[in-house]
């Protein structure tokens, strides 16, 4: 995993709760100190080798669970006012390595299936417009998968 | 399936929508009509033939939904108030059964594991406390599960 070096992404460790019928895995609270809005929830699944993205979101921010198998997942970072400008982020999620990615507005992602069943929960800070959504081929940010 | 018996209870036939690299599955919108308040999204799985409950909680309303595995939910109206004090409700969720559940606060609720791996989304509308939470004994409410 990288170290962050992107303003707007967040990786928070979370905890499992393990007991003998069955765990608690936890996920996001309005507390916490990264969150924002509750716009909408839904789950993503990824084929194993296959890349979604790139996409960007204007006004949303979203932050995403791995709860079944293993994804990749790389942040790009092409805003004009941004330090980071240039910067790709990377990390891989899955219930063994359990944390939340909070990826805000203005930042490309795209991710990538590792395991045969991929499972994403997505809790975004806005419902799903598709006119606040933007999209770019997987080959127009170059990055080496 | 149970008919819906109970005031409190809804059941609400999610979309998924299929393409070549992977899934959406819909889960709860800030605009569906019976979406209250956002608290806590958290998931929780339950082994194989092992119940979880009777829980009953005082001011939360819950969402559940189904993302790996098979769940039997159980409702169990005691509520002193209620048209329907004394009955039981029943459905078994699975992504292939894709709906989300809402249990209303003041309603007990138990749930099963059916398949071998089970893993449930709860989107509740207030953060987990102890203080608002009743258990039971399974035997305590007699079910014929």
């Amino acid at each position: 995993m990288d170290k962050i070096n992107i303003d707007g992404v967040n990786l928070t460790t979370l905890e499992i709760i393990t007991k003998k019928q069955g765990s608690i895995f936890h996920g996001l609270k309005k507390s916490d100190y990264d969150f924002k809005r509750f716009g909408e929830a839904y789950f993503s699944t990824v084929e194993k080798n296959f890349i979604k993205g790139w996409n960007k979101h204007k006004k949303m921010t979203i932050n995403l669970l791995v709860c079944f198998g293993k994804v990749k997942f790389v942040v790009y970072d092409d805003r004009d006012d941004s330090k980071s400008k240039g910067s790709f982020f990377s990390c891989i999620l899955s219930p063994a390595s359990y944390m939340r990615l909070k990826i805000s507005e203005g930042l490309w992602f795209a991710f990538k299936g590792i395991s045969d069943y991929n499972m994403i929960l997505n809790i975004a800070s806005l419902e799903h417009n598709p006119k606040e959504l933007e999209k770019l081929p997987i080959q127009n940010i170059k990055y080496n998968w």
